[in-house]
């Protein structure tokens, strides 16, 4: 078969857009909040039921045991997060959940799909500014059926980059995090930017709102579809000292291109994070 | 006369939407970038055209001496930055440059009023987000005529605030900016957000999508339409020291209830600045 995944990549634009409804309504309706692993990093009944929605759509479909799913919601309730080389479905249902809780313009909903263990295409919807980024490897990048292109910029003095700072408070991780932030901006750069969702994040450095964004800590279903959404639109993903990617180990780099991603780089100071496919403690 | 500013707020919305048109259109042509103060403090040809067809529309209804007008690109051309009590038009026609440069999505136009030194009404129109945000004294804010308040948040922890690097890359204040910065994410609060134009960032207080926003370093331009807007949708504006507002002193703090603004101002390193109404060296 020539395209075996051309009617799953456009079954996910349609479940995308679904869930992004889904999230749109109920942020009109009362939020109830749940506390999950600290103040900072909150989760909502919509996040469960819209993972539900996306991971029942996609069983419909695609349900006969031949596919996994690794869903973020799923993975908090103690499902395995391991990527095999078996097709697999990566979501995040609601990606900026601060900002969803507090109405705050940027919430993603994002999935993405991988076949032995290579990313085949991905799909985030900015459900509240309704805009429908896509990508299938090696067929372009596109937003709302535009197609779309990293910056051309290679003077680092002249880029936005864009970083978050996360949701773990401790001292060591948020003064390195601030003090890499400082070194970037003193480069000097045109600004710092953060939107407060990786997904989101990626989409501006695919259509060259921002020359890079790169993170640690962040998880693989906060990712996965960005990163083949940067690639589609000619930009570059790296790990963050530099070395090749691993969608698995919480760090990233997303950038137009090498020169900006390399002096980026040197000014980061890496803290250790646990991965994402990490044994879990036996209880 | 009962309501002597109507017209003249109407007739604020009509040019702010017609300026924020252009500004859009030119975003989609090629942008040529002048350097101003420095490499980070961008304007463009738009900026200077924008508010001559702001002004110009302005003083074709209004021009007959009694108004005054200070514009961002006028007083960078040498005009006088005074607030008399005079009908004073304050107008940014490009808030958020540098986002509109890299086509980072905010980009606002912002137009206020005064008499007697009090601001009478503001207009910020979003342009590439398309929301027209607006208030007059004592009748409310609004965004895309559906009315706005901020948020109820009283608690700390569950707030988000907004501030903004500036243009000045002074270690000084490089460093006070990041050391604030840290102090209120380890407070801690839900999270740090900002979106590259003051504007739009107080219009997000008003919306109730942010609980807070600070900046020294600003100037009256980039303010004052969002100064009433914050205030129409209940909520309060003092000195980043908790004194009264000083609309020329570049200095601003604005938030959901007094409650959250006096603990922000608590964490604030305060550094100098000239006044925007700081008399001219002579040459």
């Amino acid at each position: 078969m020539a395209d075996p995944w051309q009617s799953a990549y456009d079954f996910a634009v349609q479940v995308a857009r679904a869930a992004g409804a889904v999230i749109r309504k109920a942020g009109e309706d009362e939020i109830k909040v749940q506390t999950k692993s600290c103040a900072v990093d909150l989760v909502t009944q919509t996040d469960e039921r819209v993972e539900k929605i996306i991971i029942g759509s996609l069983k419909e479909q695609f349900g006969d045991g031949s596919h996994c799913f690794i869903g973020e919601e799923s993975v908090s309730n103690g499902q395995p997060c391991n990527l095999t080389d078996k097709p697999t479905w990566i979501i995040d249902p609601v990606d900026g959940t601060t900002n969803f809780v507090h109405g705050f313009p940027f919430v993603a909903v994002s999935i993405a799909f991988a076949v032995n263990k290579e990313l085949e295409f991905g799909v985030v919807y900015s459900c509240l500014e309704d805009k429908m980024y896509k990508a299938r490897k090696g067929m372009g990048a596109f937003c709302d059926d535009e197609q779309i292109q990293v910056s051309d910029v290679k003077d680092i003095n002249k880029s936005i980059i864009i970083s978050e700072h996360g949701t773990d408070r401790s001292i060591e991780k948020v003064t390195k995090i601030f003090s890499t932030m400082q070194k970037i901006l003193r480069i000097p750069v045109h600004g710092l930017r953060g939107s407060g969702t990786a997904a989101t994040n990626m989409c501006l450095v695919a259509s060259g709102a921002s020359e890079a964004f790169f993170e640690i800590g962040i998880h693989c279903w906060d990712i996965a579809a960005g990163v083949v959404i940067v690639r589609e639109a000619g930009g570059i993903i790296l790990d963050v000292d530099g070395g090749p990617f691993d969608l698995m180990s919480r760090r990233m780099m997303s950038a137009n291109n090498d020169i900006i991603a390399k002096r980026i780089i040197k000014e980061i100071e890496i803290f250790e994070v646990l991965r994402d496919d990490a044994p879990v403690p036996s209880k």
